[in-house]
């Protein structure tokens, strides 16, 4: 470890800063207890018991705090080291007075995620669950919360071990051939093998696709709304945000847009993009053509198409809109139906008609926006699901490994050859659970935690 | 108790809201545990003993968290009941789903301070303990934590305790007595007992008078800045806040003034009092003569007089000030030193040269006024002290009933009355400690906690 020095001792506040009634300072390292000791009235402590004592400082016996203090040895403790809590008073002084005692005392302060970095290297837990720590701390919705618990739980490292062991499997039998060969002895039975692989190929391409699932369970749901200038777009947008009132301000894994705003609907997140605002163009067919407005429904998971219904035009730009991006859920929503009720056929498969300024029908649009993510992104609390770019791309190297391996095995090439194809494949999965994961990924992952995970 | 049920189990969050490793959850009540177990994979806790384990919801078995629960049994836990702590992840969603859970399967949400108000009731702490827990949490300088640290310790209540043990034995004294009157023996030596009352009202006056000194480590030092229009008042107050950078947006027991502003030197917060902002009049004369000037000099612990160097005038107005408030110690402070340095004699005990302007003279007017502040109030973080308008009035009124009974027996009245003033003041020292304390008392005091605690 380049990074940080794993042989310190780290410590850190690991409950938010705030007025409260208890505050946690968390403790790990080889020193954590001799540290700890040196700040305690007891002097003992005992495997996990919690301890009623004071922190009182060794050099003026000035007291500190009144705390319990519970001892967690290694490496039976979160980051597999022995780890020491100190549950102070909440506020602004108790616990910084803390932390800054044992700095003197030979601790040093933790970087974001270390403790979980620690977890990990130690094995205490893979990649996926590191990762699934922060997710949980980050989420902003139910099914967020959910999908990082459920990882967090191994689920998803069973998983992907399970697949894991199918290629293993596989690579076995090729290897183990290799050696009959210099016997010249073949027992392989191809067509077994051809079926191993193409079982194993569709379980990996069924992970694959759940990424779509996941990611709108972990950063919820992409919604751009387009329409003509007027169409009462940002309207809309305001009425539902205020109609559904848990507005939340941060979706991890996003970067903050100020023509972005989300809330949360029977447990998915819906992010709205109000397209009006992707550029300044008036026209609304320049407007799809636009560049930011492509990237913005290329990623989209449904698009809302605003038509107003007291300004029915030529329906050129609706129509076009509608045959473009043929994989996109669409809905067309009629706006001020208070107004004119009387709604053009534009053979769409969803459509609604609703008032943003009287706020109607606005319950019935965000319960058809949840069917249409549930039933295209198979999103399903039960499932288990990738919720990463990451992890999306190791599972493509892994897929496009075993494509080769197919047409090898086809084409009758050399065992050696496909061997090497599955073990390629092997290692996209290992980059998954972190066991081949460079030292720059890991970096990037943890610098995103929170200091005192 | 009619204003909450004291048989409910109660349980709330216990640290702040916000982005963190760690989150506790806690529990308080006769029934904490077996509430507490409905909700957890595990089914039996150890004493005091951190379990690893989860929460999950008993109707559909959904995994919540994976937590750490620790057991505290009565009466050897904080609030003297049983108490369950739940240490889960931090973030926005995962304490607040369990409490949710917990809701559902029978404990109720906390009410502000209601953990500690338990303590209290239950005999763990006494009432200054327990404000002492408040005054800990919302500390903002070293020696408000310092006071708050030595106080929950039960140093205060000790002194307290050890005051009341006199007064009990001077009325055991005169009670026998009355006891031997009636056998017409008489055995009082009444000069050692005015020696004993007079003792213990020099030990009662002491803790009276450390309220001025309690209240400043508390609360801060209210420094107004007095002087001419233009002297440079407002120049001068930026000018410490930004040298002292530590500025401080809420000091507890004071109401928020727009015109206050706080920093802390060297362990001792300053509110700064531009009395400029105090009326609209530009006659300095007439500005000490109004109310709020008038009110905020009465309150105030030490005051700066400002004088522009550049503007000496009849200085009427300083010397009026100076001869004002003859208790209150003063610093002139002559502004713009760096355009003049012709400094008039004002005879003022204290002054300095600072230029506002040009950042000069600060730290030694810093240090100038913790040493008055030092000086005049007795500041010593060693020193027991009242911090509260409560325990001074209540002193006040034990010292009353003393000099009532030291009266009473100068003047040979009966020994009756004399050993009712005695129990008076024993009755004004209990209020202190919360043994008298009435309902409205108490809810006034708890109230200004924040909840979990």
């Amino acid at each position: 470890m380049s990074y940080y020095d794993q042989e310190d001792t780290i410590v850190a506040l690991s409950t938010p800063p705030g007025l409260s009634g208890i505050a946690v300072v968390r403790f790990s390292g080889m020193d954590a207890y001799n540290i700890a000791i040196k700040g305690l009235e007891l002097k003992e402590l005992k495997l996990r018991y919690a301890h009623f004592t004071k922190v009182i400082d060794p050099e003026d016996r000035a007291l500190i705090d009144e705390v319990v203090v519970t001892y967690f040895k290694a490496p039976y403790s979160y980051t597999g080291e022995d780890i020491i809590e100190i549950s102070c008073h909440g506020g602004y002084l108790a616990a910084p007075a803390i932390l800054e005692l044992y700095y003197r005392l030979g601790a040093r302060p933790a970087l974001p995620g270390e403790f979980t970095r620690r977890a990990f290297i130690n094995g205490k837990m893979d990649l996926l669950q590191a990762e699934a720590v922060a997710d949980l701390i980050h989420a902003v919705s139910d099914s967020g919360k959910k999908i990082a618990t459920q990882t967090l739980s191994g689920k998803l490292s069973e998983k992907v071990h399970d697949l894991r062991s199918q290629l293993t499997d596989i690579a076995s039998i090729l290897e183990l051939e290799l050696d009959f060969i210099e016997q010249e002895i073949t027992t392989l039975d191809k067509s077994a093998l051809k079926e191993k692989l193409r079982s194993a190929n569709d379980h990996i391409k069924d992970l694959y696709t759940s990424y779509s699932s996941g990611k709108i369970l972990r950063e919820g749901a992409l919604v751009p709304i387009v329409g003509r200038p007027n169409a009462g777009k940002s309207s809309l947008l305001n009425a539902l945000l205020d109609e559904e009132r848990a507005i939340i301000s941060h979706i991890p894994g996003t970067t903050r847009d100020t023509i972005e705003e989300s809330f949360v609907h029977n447990g998915i997140v819906f992010k709205l993009v109000d397209t009006a605002g992707l550029r300044d163009t008036v026209d609304p067919i320049e407007l799809i053509g636009t560049q930011r407005t492509k990237m913005t429904l290329e990623q989209a998971d449904i698009a809302l198409l605003m038509v107003d219904l007291t300004q029915q035009t030529d329906l050129e730009f609706e129509k076009e809109f509608l045959k473009s991006y043929p994989d996109l859920p669409k809905i067309i929503v009629y706006n001020k139906i208070d107004l004119n009720n009387k709604v053009p056929d534009l053979k769409a498969e969803h459509s609604l008609s609703v008032s943003a300024l009287k706020r109607k029908g606005l319950a019935e649009l965000s319960d058809l926006m949840e069917k249409l993510v549930r039933d295209n992104y198979h999103v399903d609390g039960n499932s288990l699901a990738i919720t990463k770019e990451r992890h999306k791309n190791a599972l493509a190297n892994c897929l496009e490994a075993l494509e080769r391996a197919q047409s090898a095995l086809n084409d009758n090439l050399s065992n050696e050859f496909i061997a090497l194809d599955i073990r390629e494949a092997i290692n996209a999965l290992d980059d998954i659970s972190g066991q081949t994961t460079s030292e720059d990924v890991l970096n990037n992952i943890f610098d995103s935690f929170c200091i005192g995970k």
